[in-house]
């Protein structure tokens, strides 16, 4: 995935703009709805001793780690996903991980910034929501301001030699018809987790109960209604924690990166 | 959808050396496994004076009724499927309806062809079936050797003036893995049915019981498998029995028209 910066200047201008608000402390929450159009991201960031390895077991899982850019070691811009964009202070909000633990939730890295380090940008659902609600699909955690619920599952990343662990996945759960369409319009999206990785019953991949998620917030099922499951971007986060490196970094759930890079630039045709 | 009959030669020779032995009464049988990758039609024949209403009604409803061809009226070669078809007799088994009830199954229309009839080649999901298998899903019916279960619904069709009833769909049982990568590629064939029109729970869609379907042969459902619906061109025959028109005729089930055209050409990308 090489996405293009090729962006609308109204869209650019408008997350440049949002950057600069987030950088300078005046903003520190969530990002869902920021930048409409724009291309949301994970952030992973390790050492340069673990970077090589991360690299390789992104591109064994695809679908929870759809790499949209990888910088060079102590780098802290992207140009391929925006003009002028600082890692270090350009998200809201941070997860600083030491051994696999939480250790601190700063709103910005240059306390902790390392010349070694190399952060990953993977795609994020917020660009695939986007299009659901634009084919009129109900998407229940938007329609009530939750967060996504999310789960880990039985299913098997596939390992490399120090990281392994389950996949985590996002629910939403949908009408049949609706179920059909979401598979046909998130088939076009491979760099923001791509179509579902199951749907029905959850105890198939080892989720006990709905109602009680992993991370996020739970959501209500009606009865025609079925649960469709993605992996999950917060699938590396739940390998860092199993495998436990000295140290590493990822946003806080919810606070994303913006882009300059537009959601319809991703859809594979 | 205007299918083309650039097909290989090779695919092209075979296709009309079955409809040569069906024409000479050498082979009487359904057609299902022959001329593999070539596309066979569902076909219904009516008068002028349902024409034109019936094509209507196959516009407003175009996932059960997807038309490969219609005729101009008393003509039997269908040139855009296929070179020196002859309606009259290139199909093993007829069904000739009076009054909507079944009157007779010949194998050849000669005794009962009138100068004002009207031929409508319907998509057949054959051709879906071919690269579902090719994509390594179980099709249930075709490893068991039959008939695919189909059902009447309550999902209404778009009604004509004087045409209506329901939507008649085809089960295949599926792992929800291999239900979502079906979607995808059936999402590819518009022109033979297209996506599933529904999946999981059957009471949402009418059917009480899938052990009992309406026309086809039962097949079991494993514990970790869906059901996963397609509309059905046998939806046009339903709607005829319930209609009752004086005259009209159509293949029997499974006895269809193998044409020129190649499956591979009818993916839309």
């Amino acid at each position: 995935m090489n996405p293009s910066t090729d962006v609308s200047p109204t869209l650019a201008a408008e997350a440049e703009r949002c950057r600069r608000q987030i950088r300078l402390g005046q903003y520190a929450g969530p990002t869902a709805g920021l930048a409409a159009g724009c291309v949301q991201a994970n952030l992973m960031i390790l050492p340069a001793s673990w970077a090589d390895e991360f690299l390789l077991f992104c591109q064994r899982n695809p679908k929870p780690c759809p790499l949209l850019a990888v910088t060079e070691p102590g780098r802290y811009n992207v140009p391929a996903l925006g003009r002028d964009i600082d890692i270090r202070n350009d998200l809201p909000k941070y997860r600083v991980w030491r051994d696999g633990q939480l250790a601190s939730e700063p709103t910005s890295l240059d306390d902790v910034w390392q010349d070694d380090l190399v952060s990953f940008l993977i795609g994020c659902s917020f660009s695939f929501e986007e299009a659901l609600l634009a084919n009129g699909i109900d998407v229940r955690h938007i329609r009530l301001g939750t967060n996504v619920p999310m789960y880990r599952t039985n299913i098997p990343t596939a390992a490399t030699t120090r990281l392994n662990g389950p996949m985590v996945v996002s629910m939403r759960p949908m009408k049949a018809k609706d179920a059909i369409r979401a598979i046909q319009i998130t088939s076009r999206f491979p760099a923001v987790h791509g179509a579902p990785v199951h749907l029905g019953d959850p105890a198939l991949i080892g989720i006990a109960r709905l109602d009680q998620p992993d991370y996020g917030d739970p959501v209500d099922i009606q009865p025609d209604e079925i649960p469709v499951f993605w992996a999950c971007g917060v699938t590396p986060q739940s390998i860092i924690s199993t495998v436990k490196p000295r140290f590493s970094i990822t946003h806080a759930p919810g606070h994303m990166l913006i882009t300059d890079v537009s959601n319809a630039s991703l859809a594979s045709f």
